[in-house]
């Protein structure tokens, strides 16, 4: 078996598949174990459509049939292919949203969602309802940026704060960042809303481990 | 802040807190972050019953009071305790077996269970619901061995295989191991039911580091 | 059999026993068959944390087992101790919260709550979750009033008024007064809300004299 | 205000409001309030469709206008004309079948019910739907025994008991006699159970009860 | 069989059934299927209150012995006596709202309802629970004018369109028009809501269409 | 507005496409509104796993956006691409199987499924929790035949009627042809188990219409 955790970008943006690698590098990792971060070359430049979202299922299952590795993280907060890419391997394949809501649970009932823009948030839903977790979304805010001023670090956080504050008086007990982008601002939510922070990357780098480690 | 994840073991057993040690040996760790298992020394011989769960609130409470970490683990497939530590500190505090629920519906949408005695059941449910999960369990299975059987390495094998079996024959699509002895028999369970098996202090292990990252 | 309904107040208070016993005076028993109302002398002073919830579990345990009854009521909207107690004694054993959110759907499908404190929703909310009934609740308003306001017969009447309004105005179609101290207040927050009134010492009483009388 | 509860069999049975009465006999009764059990002359004699279940709506709220009471009960395991009857009175008016699945949660978790005959569980389940606890019924067993044989003493036991049985191994924690008929059968059920039995006109008597004690 | 399906208005007002036949007019029919529309002479003039809805089971049963039919409609938005009706018949009996609701969750997973005044809501929640869709319903609005100013053409329009609007901002994704009444303004709560808008008259004739077409 | 229900098979099957013609040919249109079936000719021969459910996405998009209609039916009973079709038109798209299910919740409260092959439950799955109905699926019956056999008019019947009759046993009330091979064996499948049977392509062709008569 490979000695590794494949983390796959289903998209091509290389300062994406950069801002992942970095959520992760601080993982700790045994001996033999690797941890790489990879992009899905052929991929739209983000996942923000139903097309997108199944554009990306086919290809994927196609690096995994190529690449062996020890676990699998689709590394985007939608979860795409994630179904049929379990179907094309036998190693365990992580949704890196799955892992974020897992974790959120792991620390309090409700969970609020900090989402990029709302055209998301109906391929998250359908997560939570895989999951059978939808009746404990406190509620999902969109911060509604262009993705260059959310990738700025001064200039969101006035946007973000106030999301995770609204969150928080909507009975959320914990948020999850549901979007790669915000990974930088998760000390300004913790902050603002007085609540525990999940950020995907690093939660699902946590499940990616405990399911690599078992043979 | 104090470098470390304290895993606590409610019960006063030297064995099990052993066997948790040994379970969570594999788990890596960053530079600066230790990991300790200790037991609570005027616990009960086991968590057997609702007596000996509320039993253990205070001690577990006063022991996180004078013992500072970086994250706490509960290590009992009940969650002793769980909402009464959490008021008593500020760091983050995870429930062996809401971790190992966490990591199933990472892996799979309905979980089985592997308990040890039918008596320890009313607990994992009360906590199942507290996750809004409890739609998910698609069966839970007891061994109802004496514990000193489930401690031998091949006495208890046909009943747990046997269990297993169950599971998967009746909807489950991962299996958590819903009792500590039941650590070595990980890979028996896999091999019985061909499902992903998820062990609580794994899980559990992979949950706090996860917190204890984040400052 | 012991021919008496046991109303236990799991806190050492006097003045809140009193209350107890004098919201249940009204209660018709059968001939033959006594209640009687005490407290946990060495309990907490109030049920107003998860530590003050475990704590007195034990001892309440141990009060059951030393003093016979036909049945027990813990008089106490938080339920502690129920599973406990209910596995100390072959007879039957009441949670007070669970009587008056089981007298609420006899009348209406969604409820709401009068709490004393935030602090206190939840173990009533565990307790819904355990009832299968969190959905009905439409909402749960705390008065946040020192003890002292509360026990007051006028200075607490606006903000009760206030928060049975509003538990009306979220579709409430029933109240429970959660917290003993507003057994005084019904009246009060039945005009100010039009809508059913359930007093949890009430609704105990009647649960246990319903209980008692089989066999 | 009239003092007294009104318990309004809805079927013309002369037999089956005997029944209701002796069952409800053993209640106690507060200084200057009367329990008075009638029948609806004009109503079917059994409710066994849902034919039945509308035709008594309109002649219960006429006779609960005609009659001052100061709570009302509808004496029949399917509730029929509830919500009419609730909108031609102020006072409170209890379905037996509501009251009963509501004493059941009071004491367990799941109940299941032993049914006359299948035909019957569908306005059951209506009730149960509208309390939000469909999910918490753990099995339904009808008899389906002539109504002559359920009322002698000793033929109907041996299929009694084999419902009671059946329901424990599906997972009951208690039971609810859902058939006026089976009220002299509670002990039975509760031997051949080991559970707790729940009879609906001592569940609706205790109700009714709490419900007039309040202005 | 009879070739037709029979379209049943449970009250006794001419200008309502001939409103459900003109939305009903613009439906094809194979050859040999004829569709007809009556009423209920001796039926309320609205089906207003729960005496009402109970009011109008027996005689649909009767008219439903005596007149044969492929598939009946029961053309109320509260689906009175749909169950005795289909005990009545063993032809398919459908309900005017089942069949809105049902139309609603083909085109989106959340639906708001227009409905006529707030004392019709209940009957709907019924409806909505029997079919294990309450938690899809996003909003219920009620115009609460008097019927006089809902049929005429302008009046009406400011409040209805302010109804969609609320619909649109509390979650729905679709809009059903919860009154018959209601079955002119389609396209107003279309354009003021931009979502798409189930008329009931015609939800039931498609459904009613499927059903007739089958043996 | 062009004026035609387009039926749009996903998968390049030549007789599938057939079959779904001839199970539409009895389905009435008003004047001026045609229904055309059509092939995705580039689509894999069946829509046998999560791999065929993404791969017809976007070509079910491009081929919507290049044809126009009044409504587009996805006609393949695990409604593959729906959200994304949306998405391309703002027509209606509506989806084979979520119709199915919206017919059946319209004639009893419980539906069961007799599938294909079990392969393709995950994915009906999936459309049941997007519905808010997965919990009403009383049972799924897999077949497990090749097509071949499926195909031929009297091999398979006996293994069809006995998945009919496991269903009722189970609770199904109504029953779903979880396969467009089935279109066939309606007849069959009500006689075995004396339910009610929803045909997939009639239960679209139905929705359609009633869609596409609005403007």
């Amino acid at each position: 078996m490979s000695r590794r955790i494949l983390v796959i970008n289903p998209n091509a943006s290389l300062a994406c598949t950069r801002g992942i690698a970095a959520a992760l590098a601080p993982l700790p990792l045994p001996p033999g174990l690797a941890l790489e971060v990879t992009r899905l070359a052929e991929g739209p430049p983000a996942i923000a459509s139903w097309e997108d979202w199944h554009s990306v299922a086919l290809p994927l299952c196609g690096l995994v049939e190529r690449e062996p590795a020890a676990a699998y993280v689709i590394a985007c907060v939608s979860d795409p292919g994630l179904e049929a890419v379990r179907a094309a391997t036998r190693r365990p394949v992580l949704g890196m949203f799955r892992c974020a809501v897992a974790a959120a649970v792991t620390r309090a009932e409700r969970f609020g969602i900090i989402g990029f823009v709302a055209a998301s948030q109906p391929r998250q839903r359908r997560a939570l309802q895989a999951m059978g977790l939808e009746a404990r979304l406190a509620a999902w805010e969109p911060l509604d940026l262009p993705m260059e001023v959310l990738c700025e670090p001064e200039a969101p956080r006035g946007r973000i704060a106030a999301a995770a504050r609204r969150l928080a008086e909507q009975g959320a007990e914990t948020i999850i960042l549901g979007c790669t982008g915000l990974a930088g601002h998760a000390a300004l939510v913790a902050e603002a809303s007085g609540l525990p922070v999940i950020e995907p990357c690093e939660a699902a780098g946590a499940m990616a481990l405990l399911a690599a480690m078992r043979p």
